[in-house]
Order: structure tokens, then sequence, then C-alpha cells
């Protein structure tokens, strides 16, 4: 049966409901489905619905214009679904099981990295299209060895073995690795330096944005452009001394394509906005929308790349929700909102240089200087009260700032409100964009996205995980 | 040009990405679109997307199934998009306004049903439906004056005027309209008790669940079973009577497509599961959760319907966020949402019940007793000490009732937390099946949806509304 009498005669004729399966048997490309040469895979981890949504209603009002990623939607360009999260042992995923699904394509519990509830080690998918002859790598604005790049990479049972990771990322010789995490590479690790093994192993090492953009593709890269996370784009922005140094998300991501794309058996990368989620545990509104629209920059470019290349898979997605923000009602919600466009600077840049010693004069001034609100004086002394009442088992909370309390104080100013400083169980955006998306269903679970990938791209079948 | 031709050497050939525009091309059924005679619009009123995501989990813990909404998506049924919800005056919404938008066509200021910022009164859909000769209707769970229902059908600056509304109902003559609120028809409205009138006018009054069942459709119908808003689902499983007395949201549905299904021209309905957002504004869980699956009932059976018909086009969504709640991260979250299922009663209830003058084991039994909890004596003593201690300005909480602090109570117990106590500016989930689906776009803005449903149901071009 070809396809027209398909269409005319066959499958449709019996059906009673006229969509039901309708995409399933038409929205192939005509000539049979295109094979995916190319997959970039961008995770906004940590993504809340309401982080997406402010994202773009902070484009809106700042710049008069969608973001990329809904753009894709207004344009009628991508399609997309929704993701359920849920790993092995919970409902709530953290973010090692989360890429462990869609690198391994199985569910572990929360903290392992694709290792399975019965000792499985699956092998990991960047490893699976570098032995099919792609070029392969990661980059992201948390430590490159960090939970999400880390679950496209590597099998051991415990994420916060950052520093083996590092040493296994050296065995895989995989070509292009930047973002945060000197320390677990560097002097400063424990287990030595790793860096002269990288060099000898024929890797170019940049250190700071001009070297990365001076990057060819002569060689392997190890990009290491912080001790831990990059900073918030919100605080880079307005650092000349940072612009210099520290390479936006959107830079790194065309690096990297621009190195691997000639490759003649094509490539696969991950991109990773991680400090969205970094944000989202520090209830810290400057560093969630910024560094969102950050990661938005670079699915722009992507996206321009995907277009003109007519052969990459671009996958958009988050691994859960985080803290579930949300724009509330209140009588002036737009002109509060608007005061965003004021942040010179995180929650968390500012509380770093607040001190209890400080005047309640200097705290105010400090917050108009870098915020542009001019917070009230029992707002300041609530904060100031609280500055070492800390919400205990924060995450990445090392200096113990009152990140609670001051998010919840801005929440007056901004209308942005919280549910909490931690992951959610909520179900997620996914979006396709080019050859390979035409198979993508409504509702998919996180793991199936492995082998989505690995047929998209005509790998061959042994590759799939089966079960 | 035929489809074909279009198809091989049209349209597509021009394009350089393979998915750009393809929907729109050849997603039409074969044979061309077909007309939507019914139109069947699904609200639940003020549902976050955690809202969505933990009715499905619950379904999928306690009953081992989807929901009915996402089994659409699990099935590759329906199509969906995501659609923004702003209205004249705010990026975030109240259900006025909202309703407005689709029922008029355009943006009004929250607070008002289609009384547009220029004083313009858009034609409600449902009276361009009616005009045009087919059968129109709304069933909520909330009063049938209340701003939702009331923005399919009325002109009113200010939504608080349910009295009046209830007066211009009489004289729209509308086929179906049923759902709480008979404080605003009865003895007890103000301005005179309008049922006799309504009974002149050739109405059949039904007041409780027998006699809205044995209703036929001899005769236009006016349900009233509640003098506010109908019980929460939760309250009504537990309690013999109420099962006697109050219909569910889905028996009034499918008694109302059954009244008017049969007619020649068709029907336009509206359904709301209106007090999930009444059970957001007050953080109560137990409140949210089982109405929302009492609305996925109802999704269930009016897709069942719709199956059938193969002439009605079905659209599910929301008006807007509330609250975001989420399911968070934690040791044992999964063990901690189970205990959902052991909910007898609301925290709406509950509290209602409770009183200061109560010992704290009298308190932690009835706790127990109602929502399974054994409930720390922490916990029980900090509810005692905030049962006075009301956050302002609360939302259907006319008795005052400590929701705020057992909502947060009640989250170390269950992990799902709230990240306020209002509406939110999220885009929100929007799924459509049936005949005019096919047109839906993946991004959508809420007014849009009005010119949408005439179109789909082929009214004469004079009824979309243009500017």
């Amino acid at each position: 049966m070809n396809r027209r009498s398909l269409l005319k005669g066959g499958l449709l004729a019996g059906l009673s409901v006229p969509l039901v399966g309708l995409k399933d048997v038409i929205a192939t490309p005509v000539g049979g489905p295109k094979k995916a040469k190319n997959i970039i895979m961008m995770v906004s981890d940590g993504m809340s619905i309401g982080t997406l949504n402010m994202a773009d209603l902070y484009a809106n009002r700042a710049y008069g214009k969608s973001s990329k990623w809904l753009g894709l939607y207004r344009d009628n360009k991508a399609v997309r679904a929704l993701m359920d999260t849920a790993s092995a042992s919970s409902m709530v995923t953290d973010s090692a099981a989360a890429s462990s699904s869609w690198g391994g394509g199985m569910r572990v519990k929360n903290g392992s990295l694709n290792v399975g509830i019965n000792g499985e080690k699956p092998q990991p998918i960047l490893q699976k299209f570098k032995e099919k002859g792609k070029k392969v790598g990661c980059v992201t604005t948390v430590p490159i060895t960090h939970a999400t790049p880390a679950g496209f990479c590597v099998n051991i049972d415990n994420r916060g073995g950052q520093d083996i990771i590092a040493e296994i990322y050296l065995g895989l010789k995989f070509d292009v690795m930047m973002g945060g995490g000197s320390k677990y590479f560097g002097e400063k690790r424990e287990g030595g330096d790793l860096i002269p093994k990288f060099l000898t192993q024929g890797y170019k090492v940049a250190e700071n944005r001009n070297e990365m953009l001076a990057l060819d593709k002569s060689k392997p890269v190890l990009g290491l452009f912080a001790e831990d996370g990059l900073p918030y784009e919100v605080d880079r922005m307005h650092d000349a001394e940072l612009q210099k140094t520290v390479p936006t998300l959107a830079e790194m991501t065309m690096k990297a394509i621009e190195l691997m794309k000639d490759h003649k058996d094509g490539f696969a990368l991950q991109v990773e906005g991680g400090k969205v989620d970094w944000a989202a545990h520090s209830n810290d509104l400057g560093g969630l929308i910024f560094d969102q629209l950050a990661f938005d920059e670079a699915v722009g470019k992507v996206i321009e790349f995907a277009e003109k290349d007519g052969e990459t898979l671009v996958i958009i997605t988050t691994d859960h929700g985080n803290s579930n923000p949300g724009l509330f009602y209140a009588d002036e919600a737009n002109k509060k909102f608007d005061r965003l466009q004021r942040f010179k600077h995180s929650n968390t840049w500012l509380l770093a240089q607040l001190d209890q010693s400080f005047s309640e004069q200097k705290i105010m001034e400090m917050i108009k200087e870098n915020q542009g609100i001019e917070m009230k004086s029992e707002d300041v002394k609530s904060l100031l009260s609280h500055f070492k009442d800390i919400v205990p088992g924060q995450l990445y909370n090392e200096a113990n700032l009152p990140f609670y309390e001051y998010g919840k104080i801005l929440g007056k100013y901004t209308d942005v409100q919280w549910a909490g400083m931690n992951h959610t169980g909520d179900y997620v955006e996914l979006t396709m964009f080019g050859p390979g998306s035409e198979q993508l269903k409504p509702f998919v679970k996180n793991y199936e996205l492995h082998n989505f990938m690995l047929k998209a791209a005509e790998m061959p079948k042994h590759f799939l995980v089966t079960k």
C-alpha cells in the first residue's frame, strides 16, 4: 500500500474520529522521514513553566518581541510535547537521574548517573554516537562534570564524584567539553591536576572567553571558565571584566557547533543552561530570568544554524520543574514585573556583598543601586534580622545567604512568588525542530528520548535500549 | 493546484526546513476540514500546570491509570497549544476578563464581562450561536452567574453583579444553565425572587440531583444545586446526603449534552470546574485534586460522546494559573503524596469544623479521621496559634479560616507546596479534539479562541470579531 492509498482508503477510512492517529500517518515529510545527521539537545535545567513564561513576558515587555523558544510556536515552526520527569526512586527527579533517563535510556535512582537499580550500566548516548563516528560534546554554565552533562557521558553511581567524572572524561576523548568546574580538573583537584594529562592527550584547554573564541577544530577542546559555576548572566552583563573573560552560553554553543559541524558523520551536542536551576534553588529572580534569557539566546542561534543546515534535530526542554515561580495577581502586576528591567545583579551577588554590620541606609542604597528597588525600611530590617536565619539544607548556598527571606521580600516588589526551593514533579515542556521531530507524540516519558534520538539519527539497532 | 501537487511540488518544495508550515498544509483531514456542528468548551478554572500534573500523578498512583485529559496525549488523540492569558489591564487576568476574551473575542479589564476599555460590548458567543439556531448552555460547580459562564453569555462592566446577571439570563432564554448560586435567583436575591419568572417563561427548575437526572428536553432548564458554590468533590464523595442531592460535574455535563445533542442545528456548551480555582485560592490540596479529577471525569465522558458523535469540537483548557502548586523534592515524596489517598474532606470543610476551644488532642483526632494524617503536636499548636491570623484579602474565605497556615503545615506531610494564594500569569495548557482541531497552532492568545470556535462551526462571517 503506498502513501496515497493509505491516506485515502486505508487507515483513515476506518477511523470514527477524524484526528485519531492522523499525525502518525501523515506527519512524515513527503518522501519519508529525513535522517538527523546532527542532534542538539538543549536543557534549561530546573525550568518550571513559570520560568519559561516569565522570560517570554520579559522579552515582550522589555524588547517588544517573543522569546526565541516560544517564537518557534508563534511561527508554527516546531512541535511540542509534555514530558513526565520521574526517576526510578521518586516522582520528583534530580538532575542526575533525569539526564541518565535521556542519556542511558532507563530510569535510575536520584543521585545516580547511568547506574540502574540492579547495577545496570547502559552505555551513555554520547559514547554511542562517538562509537559510530560522530563528533560529540557538551557545553554548560555549571561545572562540565555536573549531573546534566555527565548523564550523557558516564556511568557512576554517585553524581557527587565530580573529580572522578573529570578523570573519566579524560578517557572518553570527547570533542568539545566546555563550562565551569576548573576545580575538578586543575591544581585544586582532589587526586591531582588533570590538565597536563588533557594536554598530553592532544586537548586544547581554553580558560577564558578570548581563548575560547580563538579555538579551531585542529584539536579536541576542554573549556573551563570558572572554578565552579559560571557567573549569572545578569552579573556578567554588568561587569566589564566578566564580559571580557566569561563567554555566554550562546557563544560556547556556537563555538561547539562550529568545531563539529563539518564532520562527515555529523555530531551530537548537549547544551545546558545549568544555572537556571541554581537560581530557582535560591529563589533568585534576576539570576533566573536572565539566565533563562541567555539560554533562549542560545536557542535562537541553534535554530538559525539548524534552519540553514536542514539535517539537525534540535530538542529543547528541561529536566524537571524547580520552585514553581509565578507572576502573581496584584493591582499593578505589570509595573511591578517591569522593575526587573532595572536589575544589574542577582540576589546571590547582592547578598554576598551585604554585611550585618552595614547600616540600614547603606543596604537600602546598595539595593537601589544594584536592583533599582526602593526598599521600605521594614523590609530591610526584616532582611537584616534573617541574615543568619537560613532555611536548612539549601542547595548551592555554601555562603549561607538568606535567599528564602530575600526572595520573599522581593516578591512584594516584583509580584513574583515561589512555592519552595527545590525540584517539583511537574511535567515539562519539550520542543522539537528539524528532521525526526515529526515522530514526536504529544506525551513522552523522559527515558523514551534516548531511543528517539538514536532512531532520528538512524543509528544501528543494537544501540537501542530494549526491555 | 490540488492537494497532491501541493504536497509534492508546491509549498513544500520551497522549504529549507522540513517541518516549517507542514502542519498548516497537510494537517487538514483528507477531503477538507469537517464542520464542528457542536462546540464544547471545558474550563478547569485557575488550573496551574502542577494541578493538572498532580491529578495525573494521583490517578496513576491510586488507580494505576492516566487521567482522561492527559490520556488524550498518551493515546495521541488530541492536539495541544500553549495559551497566553493576559487581560487588557494586566499580564495576570481574572476569570471575568479571561472568559470575556473567549466569549467576546477581545481583551477587557479585569473585573469586566465583555465591556471593553472604550465601552465596547461585543456580542457574547453563546448569544451568537443561539441567534444562528443552536442550542446553548453552561454548567459549572460554582454559581452559574459566576465569571466564567457569564463571560460566554452577558455584557456587564462588573462581574460582582451576580443578581443582575441572573436577571439577564432570564431574558436570554438559554437552553441549559446549571450549577450553584441559588441565592442570586431565589427568595434571598436582592431585587426579588426570579424563580417564578423563569417558570412563567417555560423553564423547568431543578434543585437537586434527582430532579436534574429526571430532566427531559421538553423545556429549557435552570439547575441550582447550592446557594453559592457546590461542595468540593472530596466532601461530596464522603457525605451520603450530598451524594444524593448534589450532582457531579460529569452528571450535569452529560445531562446538558443529552438535552441538546439531537438538535438539528447543533449546540454549544461551556463546562466549568470552577472550584479548582477556589481550592487553589485556599491552598486546599484535597479540594484541588479531587475537583480536578471530577473535571477530568467530565472530560472523559465528553470525549466518549465526541468520539461517537464525530461532529463535536472539544476544547479543554484553563483561564489562568493559580498558586502554582507542585509536588516537591523530598526523601519520600511518593509516600507523602500518597497520603492524599486517605483524605475524606477538604481543608475548607475541616477548618470549618474546628474551634479554638477544642483541645489539641481533639484536633489531632479530627485531622486523623478526616485527612488520615497523624499530625505532630507542634504543627497542631501552630495551627491553633494562627487560627485568627488570616492573610488579608483572601478570596472565597468569608469564614476567615487559616487556609494559608494549614496549607503550609499540610505541605510537610504531603510535599505539596504553594507559591501564593492568587492567579498567576503563567501560559496554560490548551487541548483540542475533533473537527476544527487540525487548525490549532502551537501558541494561541486567549481572545483568538473566539473566532476559532466560530470558524470551526462555520458560522456566518459577520459574527467574527475583526479589528
